[in-house]
């Protein structure tokens, strides 16, 4: 099973804390660039794997969509989506998405936002979604970018000058990479761009869109924290059609 | 015009020692990571931008092409190319990649080595390359890794156990990078792998294979130089077809 770390109470209180969870997707800095990336949403049947607080289900149902089945492992995140949310076309479910079994030809659009990273067998999810969507249908996800997940010790290197880089090393050793983000001992995936993408191609999708995504200068103005991400992307966003 | 570096004799003299240079395709460590991206060569009409002393161009025949046209800026690399080159059926040809207005479908398979991150005007010149190609036509081409070229000051960090790590900073910003790669004042083109693929998806092309380059362990065995290599990827190989 999935290391289920969102249930683990440091973990799941220090996400209640940030942005993207206090504020929805408006708390999320790629959210705009995501949105550029997702199909129409008017009359689609929608799946997002690893739902979270329900966000993504809820702006889909805004948008149109005529269902929407929201995926995820932690319990708790799953309560506090049924809390936020009062719509009977929105379904909550608790799976562990290493071992999901999807019905074939369900869904028009497949979502996934900051969840693939911690998966280790991808190759296998990617061939559940693949036959979970009508022809035609849309996945898009994001997942943390593999510049971002490389290092042995994640961290910004500072110059005499005060300049940031990332120290990027280990690039080539895909697999598990153990960081204390929230909790100690989350444990996440480090793959190459080409494997997520020579994956979802060896699946059958065609790739429609690649964003490693970086702020705008608009969003550094308003979030001067936001500035350190024009050096390098922490975000990779993939759209891809069936 | 785009910076003819290659004619600078200082780059000249440098680039003849390379192992690329002296032994051909066998020299380039990607090498056999390009030649599984590659269709079948027979029969096929071929194109090599930035072909160099011409390897491609005749391995190429050597493996059956019907005909290669081998281009480059620069005279010096087509007057050893042509000193090395005993057949018919290839032809160099001196172009600017900025200014090349090719003929319609007249290939059938593209390729280019380490030449197109010298390239301003990315966009007109994979549009000049789509409509040489015929329909199902490949483009297969290499490329300096952005995380390479990304850097305000490339090169390796040592940290105190002795561990490299290559500083990944200025990545979203795309544009001149200048080095001093066997001659000073090397002026390449960064840009992310989103915008090398959002170009080729937006041109018609479909995104084949992506290889983020990294020796096998047999070629580190071979060459312990390498080694480094598995710490951050240096070179973007992609395969598109019409």
């Amino acid at each position: 099973m999935t290391q289920n770390i969102y249930d683990n109470q440091d973990f799941f209180d220090g996400y209640a804390q940030l942005g993207r969870s206090v504020y929805g997707l408006e708390g999320a800095p790629e959210w705009p660039a995501l949105l550029k990336m997702l199909p129409e949403m008017e009359g689609r049947r929608v799946i997002d794997l690893g739902c979270g607080y329900g966000w993504f289900c809820r702006s889909a149902r805004e948008q149109g969509a005529s269902k929407v089945l929201g995926l995820d492992v932690s319990q708790k995140m799953l309560a506090k989506a049924e809390e936020l949310t009062t719509d009977n076309a929105i379904i909550y479910r608790q799976e562990d998405m290493e071992q999901l079994a999807l019905p074939k030809a369900e869904f028009d659009l497949a979502y996934s936002s900051l969840a693939l990273h911690y998966i280790k067998h991808l190759a296998a999810l990617f061939e559940q979604i693949y036959g979970s969507l009508s022809a035609g249908g849309y996945f898009v996800f994001s997942v943390e970018h593999p510049i971002y997940t490389s290092p042995r010790q994640p961290g910004w290197l500072i110059d005499s000058e005060g300049k940031k880089s990332w120290p990027v090393n280990n690039y080539q050793l895909e697999g598990d990479r153990v960081t204390n983000w929230l909790a100690d001992g989350v444990i996440k995936q480090h793959r190459t761009i080409g494997t997520y993408l020579n994956l979802l191609i060896q699946q059958g999708f065609t790739i429609k869109h690649v964003e490693e995504w970086g702020p705008s200068e608009k969003q550094v103005a308003d979030n001067p924290e936001l500035e350190e991400e024009k050096e390098r992307p922490m975000l990779l966003l993939v759209s891809v059609q069936k």
